[in-house]
C-alpha cells in the first residue's frame, strides 16, 4: 500500500476563524476521507515575519513553515481577494517557500470574494504557483458574495461549491498519486 | 500657479537600502525637478502590520500611512519581484489602501527582477491599482539583473532605463496635472 | 466650444446581432447624449485578415480600420470570453492597431459572460491597452450570464450595469477631454 | 511497451517558415528522440476561420483541427507576443478546442518577443489552457530579441534556451504518461 498523501493547507487570512481558514477545513474532510494527512499553518499563532524584517531569515516560524512545505506532497491555498488579487498574508506565506520545498508537487486553488465572483486571486496565485515550480490542478474555487455563503453550521450553502470541494479533492489526491515518484 | 503635484512612493522591499527604495529616489529626484512633492513611505521605521494581526486596524502607522495616502495627487510603486508577482511587503502595504484615498490619482510602476526582464509584478501592480479606482500611467519601468544594474554611484547603467525614468517623471506630472479636478 | 469626442466601438463577436454588439450600442447611446460621435467597426462586413495571411498587409479593410483608429479620441472594446479571455476575433482586431494610433487615447473595457462573472478578459484588454500606450479607464463592465441579460426590447435587466453603463460612458468623455491636448 | 506519446503542436504565426513554428520544430525532434508522435497543425494551408464567419461552425479544417487535438496526448503553444499578449492567430486556434478535446492533458508553452523578454503570453496562454481543463507544465521558454535568436542553421544560440528546450522537451514526455491514465 501506498503512503498516504500529504496536504499543507495555507490560508491568506490572518484569523483561523475566517471564511478561508473555514473553507480549508471543509476540502480537508474530504481529503481526509481519501486518505490524505492534512496540516493547517496557523497564522495566527505562527505569524511568518516581512520578508527583510530584522531577524526574519533565522525566525523559528520560517524555518517550520519550511520544514513543514517540505515534508508534504500537496499544499492547498485559499485567499480572500483584496483589490483584485491576493492578500498581503498570503503573498507575504508564499515568500517564504521556494521551489526547493514545492517543486513538482500539487496546488489546490480557492478564493473569496466580497462581491461577485472573479478569477483574480486564482490566476495570480496559479502563476506563482508556476513560478516555484508547482502543479496547481485545473479545478479551483471561487466563493462570491462570502458574508452570504454560510449556513449556521459552517457549511456552503451553494450546492455548485460543494461539487466544487469534492472534486478539488479527488483532484488534488488522484493527481499527487499520479506525479509523485 | 497651480499647486505642486505630491507624490508618495511606496517600496516592495523592506530595507530602505533597497535598489527599489534607490530607484523611487532616483524617479523623485526627475519629478521634484519637474516641481513635485515627494514623499517615501519608510516600511523598516514605520511597518505596517499584516491585515488582521492584533491591533492591526488602529495601528498608528497604518493611519498615518492612510492620511499620507489621502494627501497626495499620484503614486509610485516599486517591487522586487518575488515568484512570479509584487513582494507581501508591497501587497501587505497596498491592502491598507483603498479606493477612497487613491480614486482617480495617478500611479507609477517600477519592478525589479533578479534575473531576466519580465512584466508581471508590473502588471499585476496595474491591475490592483484598478481596483483602487487609480490610474496607472502606460509608462512603466522593469529593471532586470538588478544585482549588476546600477555603477558604484548608484546610478542606473543602461542608458534605456535612464531613459525610462525620464519618460515616467514626465507622464507622472504631467497626467497628474490633466486628471486633477 | 470644444469639439465633440470621437469614440469607436471594437466587438470581439463576429456578429452584428450579439450580445457585445448591443452593449456597444446602449453604452454609445450614452455617450452620445453627453455629446460624443461613434462609430462601431463591423466585423461582419468588413472583417479583418488574420495577421500573415496572404494579401492582409494591403487589406482594404485593414486600411480602413487604422485609418478610423486614428482618427478617434477614445476606444470601446466588448468582448464574449472564450477560454478564459478575449476571443480571437477581439485580439485579431487588436493586433492591426499599434500605438501610433491610440497612443494617449482613452479605453473602456467590457466583458460578456457565458456564466458566472469574471474579470479576465477586462484584465487582459487593460494590459494590451497599456502595451499599445492607451488608457484603459477603470470603470468596466463583466455582464455574467449573458443569455439572461437583456429583456425582450434588448434592454439590460440588472440595475447595477445599467448604472455600470451610464458611469463608464461618463468615464470616457470626461476624461477623454482631460487627456486631450 | 505503452504507447507513443502524441503531441499537437500549434503555432501563433501564420507563416509555416516563422520563428515559431521553428520553435515548435526544434522541440518536436527533442520529444521525437524521447519517442514521441507528433503533428504540427499548418495555419498558412489550413487556416482556420474566425469564429462566426458564415460557414465557420462546419469548417472542414476546424473538424480536422478538432479531430486531431482528440486524438493526442499533448500540446504545444507557441506564439508571438503582439500588444502584451498571444496573437490572434493563436487566440483564434485555441477558440475552436475546448475541454472535451483537452481535458486533463499536458500543455507545454513557447513565447517569442521582438524585444527584451516578458512572460505575459506565456501567462495568458496558461490561463486559457487551464479553461479547458489541461496542465500547462511549470517548464516554459520565452525567446527574447526573436530576429537574433537563431544561426545561419536555424539552431538556437542561447545556451539557456536550449537547455530550456531539452527540459520542456523532457517534461512534456514524462508528466503526459504520468498523467495518462
Amino acid at each position: 500500500m501506498s503512503e498516504p498523501i500529504k496536504i499543507m493547507g495555507i490560508s491568506g487570512s490572518y484569523d483561523n476563524n475566517s471564511a478561508n481558514s473555514r473553507l480549508i477545513e471543509l476540502l480537508f474532510q474530504r481529503c481526509s476521507d481519501l486518505g490524505a494527512i492534512t496540516y493547517v499553518w496557523d497564522n495566527k499563532n505562527k505569524p511568518l515575519p516581512l520578508v527583510g524584517e530584522d531577524g526574519s531569515w533565522d525566525n523559528e516560524y520560517v524555518q517550520e513553515f519550511q520544514e513543514l512545505a517540505s515534508s508534504v506532497d500537496a499544499f492547498v491555498l485559499s485567499s480572500p481577494e483584496f483589490h483584485g488579487t491576493m492578500s498581503g498574508v498570503m503573498k507575504n506565506n508564499l515568500d517564504w517557500i521556494y521551489s526547493k520545498h514545492c517543486s513538482g508537487k500539487i496546488f489546490g486553488l480557492m478564493s473569496t470574494l466580497g462581491g461577485q465572483s472573479t478569477s483574480n486571486t486564482l490566476n495570480h496565485m496559479r502563476i506563482v504557483v508556476r513560478w516555484i515550480h508547482g502543479w496547481a490542478v485545473p479545478e479551483q474555487i471561487a466563493v462570491p458574495d462570502i458574508k452570504n455563503a454560510f449556513d449556521d453550521n459552517g457549511q456552503i450553502i451553494d450546492e455548485k461549491i460543494i461539487e466544487r470541494l469534492d472534486n478539488l479533492a479527488e483532484s488534488i489526491i488522484i493527481n499527487s498519486k499520479k506525479l509523485r515518484r
